[in-house]
């Protein structure tokens, strides 16, 4: 499971905060935090826009990649805020750009940029029809993305992490069935993306979030999700993540189940 | 969902003390509890042999319905007992029998039980072949067992309660999808049958085994299966049920899952 540590967010308050007060202490910490925790990507995202945006990125990329050695994510739509962020980024490892999609005005101004970085990059399952709702939306964006982002760009389809869109429950119950068909079109469209996503929207209008993102992750890495977008350091959301690897042949001898146990992990 | 409740049973020391001594209160209490937890059936299973398992399956029998308008669901591999238990059954609702195989011996003895009694029966996906172990085995055995039971011993499928074997994944890690196969494959050949087993088998050898039993239970869900022999009073394996359901659109406009909100149960 490719893990994307969601916890540098200006939309949180503190972090709101800290990125307005250049407390660089206080990100580095929690790209340090989310790194031990099993993050295989910390994403940056400034949360600001315009010109503040981009500074705010440039000073993210650069605080962040100080305290962990993990690629970073950046996380914002703004391509000038994306292009300054990877002029900066001195990381051995490949950082991965977050966002592209099918949308004509995203697209336009983030192709030429992921062509140049040869970047990991999350495919929105978007066009400009909007939202997915009906049975085939989501494949229908992200299966012509998917190739625009390899034939035309020229990345290795392992640097393209689908997002199949992940829309509530509580607005359309039969959603979580839409989303595990279309990653299992995605994944035989071609089987070397990785499908990734934030799960905190499946859960949105109803009680006990936590409870069914957990399970709803669980369902999605059945019909093949391999990555999300989540927070490293909750403890039951990651005890999840070992036990479905565990369970569905993705964690060799269940060694990484193991392991978290040892360490006191899986101790919820 | 439907929960068969497992906790009387003889091979738990208190309830072997309890059978063993009559104290008919412990009995009563535990299956008055798993009523108000949920459970749609009440399993009674005597953990004893031969004439004793007799006595103590009317016994409980007796005992048990005393205190719950639920079914019940006798447990035992003895004929007689079953027979004895059936006959001194006074509730109205339909009981089930646990369980029938494929297994030449126990499907003599048991099928002419099920014909007379038409009751539910939990048909237990093994044959004169033994565990089941490779790609097709579990639906080779469950196949013609619900053949059977419906062509030949009368019984509509809906009284079919299928068991795909559950085995340890911990020495054979693809289990989980094989099982999860054998269940589509099941579905596929009659699709009115039901789909329950008992979980904990998958995670035993490995640390943390609710966690896994739990996770397991959501994937097998997601495979078509609807019923479950476990502990309604683990609360977090009932939350886990239903948060289960209101994902995979089995809890229409998520009430079930609202109420058990309401109600403090989804509190875990």
């Amino acid at each position: 499971m490719i893990v994307i540590g969601e916890l540098i967010n200006g939309t949180r308050k503190k972090v709101k905060a800290a990125i307005h007060d250049r407390d660089a202490e206080y990100i580095a910490e929690l790209a340090r935090k989310q790194d031990e925790a099993g993050a295989d990507f910390i994403d940056v995202n400034p949360g600001t826009v315009g010109e503040q945006e981009i500074e705010d990125t440039v000073w993210l990329v650069q605080t962040a990649q100080e305290a962990t050695s993990k690629p970073l994510c950046l996380d914002t739509p703004n391509a000038a805020a994306i292009e300054a962020g990877l002029q900066v980024y001195t990381g051995s490892a490949v950082p991965m750009i977050n966002s592209i999609s099918l949308e004509t005005e995203r697209l336009e101004t983030m192709l030429p940029l992921v062509k140049a970085a040869q970047a990991n990059v999350i495919a929105l399952s978007l066009s400009d029809a909007g939202m997915p709702t009906k049975p085939g939306d989501r494949e229908q964006a992200a299966v012509p993305l998917i190739d625009k982002l390899v034939d035309e760009a020229g990345l290795a389809p392992e640097r393209v992490f689908v997002d199949p869109i992940i829309t509530p429950v509580s607005t359309q119950q039969e959603v979580v069935g839409l989303i595990m068909g279309a990653i299992e079109a995605i994944l035989t469209h071609n089987p070397r993306v990785h499908v990734t996503s934030g799960l905190s929207n499946i859960s949105f209008g109803l009680p006990n979030r936590k409870l069914l993102n957990r399970v709803a992750l669980t369902l999605f890495m059945s019909a093949g999700m391999d990555s999300a977008v989540l927070d490293p350091l909750d403890a039951k959301m990651m005890a999840q993540v070992r036990a479905t690897e565990a369970l569905l042949c993705r964690d060799e001898f269940c060694m990484g189940y193991l392991t978290a146990f040892r360490e006191g992990a899986l101790e919820v």
